[in-house]
């Protein structure tokens, strides 16, 4: 079966179609352009979720809490686990599928864990493509969890609407967090195990740094949960929300979503370049050894390459 | 003056002009590509050495006994401390200079931190051309050591003839290491404080990951510093110029240079193309507008960007 036939499987939200269009998209093989040109028009309704913190913090439950709140209210909902920086997934992930259990015979409750083994540009590229299947599926919130608090799951998580950045006690601190620049692109920020010592003071840490932030016109709020006795997910659940709510309002999620759209087919765009550059510089054989030989310097043969590639 | 006013300092190994060459390359201004053309052709003549590891396991002080080292045989020496990740330069590095001020005063050495704040494509092209300036002034070793240990500090170090990676007894265990990929790019092991508690488990430890992997053929040596003391600085030396000499015979030095220089003038081009597609899909409302009204998908958008930008 080609990817592209599984274009109406995927609209009609079934879910074999969308599970082997998602790992069509890890697979970053033939058929992915016809796809994307398939299901495109019908993106854009599905409300996003980032999830970001260090491992051990929490990010399952609070995902699997998250899926309760849509059930009861009867939203459709996906999770996608994505480890930016491993090409295939851990065992990390696959623990936390078992721990959604719970949800695996619920057709309305979609959980994926994904890795990328060749997407063009990996999973910064192909993260957005498995959020807009899931999207064109019908379900109304995709959670997208990540693995780690380095650069490649920050970007990640910015790239969805509402970014939750997920802390705990003794887990790794605010200062380490901001210094990925976790701090910018949090819109609500959640101190998970709020029931083990030291968590008032990473609430009064976090919101210390952000008092010292520049003022924005979303306040991220700090929220405490203890999400293996579900205390707090509901108000975890409102503000993100009131999050979109608020973007909505502003006009400030078509900007969000205009820019991050632009953003990604330039990188699409450049990594598409750089595969036909690659092609230009191997077969050109008197470019390479000009570099080689020092007659020709990196930044003259880059100049050269752009050149030969583009025509 | 003009950068590429600074080409003649360099090559005659003024001090001030390697310095501000490299401040050039850091900011990434005009001027570069006249530099890179002047000094390319006498580059090629250095050894170059990178040093890994986590903070705290005393790189610095390594690269001081490596110092120390060259000078004992008249070497030329220069030291590049680079952090990939942040565009400004941290006080840990400052500390290190401090650290080296016993060279302050030998014209045979030179000792830069360096960031980046604005060459195309960040560190891992910055760095690259730093060196060139280097070994077109004359140093026969540069020491390339990086802060941290995630997957751009070892592009960098993996960017040089001989990677150094260093451990210490309880910074960072060699499991992290090998899930960024160091195994496979270091050259020479060497484990510091080996005076210190549990230092023999970690070369133990590495060692079986060693035997783990892949037989290549450089068997990399895990070496035991104290390295306050000076202990074991011989050996690494030895070490180090027994694998360039082994590159040098099995002609590996030059395949892997050849290798290097093809992907970095493809990355400089793909970053050059993508400051194009950045401005050609900036002045194209008609394109953003027609991906934003989910007429054009982003595959198909990167396609014909490709094809914009090019023509």
């Amino acid at each position: 079966m080609r990817v592209d036939e599984l274009v109406p499987g995927v609209l009609g939200g079934d879910r074999r179609a969308v599970a082997r269009a998602i790992s069509a998209v890890e697979d970053g093989g033939e058929g992915l352009e016809e796809l994307s040109e398939g299901i495109f028009a019908s993106t854009g309704r599905a409300a996003t979720i980032g999830l970001t913190g260090a491992p051990g913090v929490g990010k399952s439950t609070l995902a699997a809490g998250v899926v309760r709140v849509c059930r009861a209210r009867d939203l459709r909902v996906a999770v996608l686990a994505v480890d930016p920086t491993s090409p295939y997934t851990g065992g990390a992930l696959l623990g936390d599928r078992v721990r959604m259990q719970e949800h695996a015979t619920d057709p309305s409750v979609f959980i994926r864990s994904m890795a990328t083994r060749g997407h063009l540009g990996g999973m910064a590229l192909a993260a957005p493509e498995a959020v807009r299947i899931l999207d064109a599926a019908g379900y109304d919130r995709i959670v997208v969890e990540t693995v780690g608090v380095g650069q490649a799951e920050v970007d990640v998580a910015a790239a969805t609407d509402t970014a939750v950045v997920v802390l705990a006690p003794g887990m790794g601190d605010a200062v380490q967090m901001a210094k990925a620049g976790i701090l910018e692109v949090a819109d609500v920020f959640v101190v998970n195990k709020a029931d083990r010592e030291g968590a008032h003071e990473v609430v009064r840490e976090l919101r210390q740094m952000l008092h010292l932030g520049a003022a924005r016109d979303w306040d991220p709020p700090v929220l405490t949960t203890a999400s293996t006795e579900d205390e707090g997910i509901e108000a975890v659940w409102e503000a993100i929300e009131s999050h979109r709510t608020h973007l909505g309002a502003t006009g400030a999620l078509g900007a969000k979503r205009r820019a991050r759209l632009l953003r990604e087919v330039e990188a699409l765009a450049a990594e598409r370049f750089r595969l036909e550059v690659t092609s230009v510089l191997e077969a050109d054989e008197e470019l390479a050894s000009a570099l080689v030989d020092r007659r020709v310097d990196p930044y003259a043969a880059a100049a050269m390459l752009v050149g030969k590639a583009a025509g």
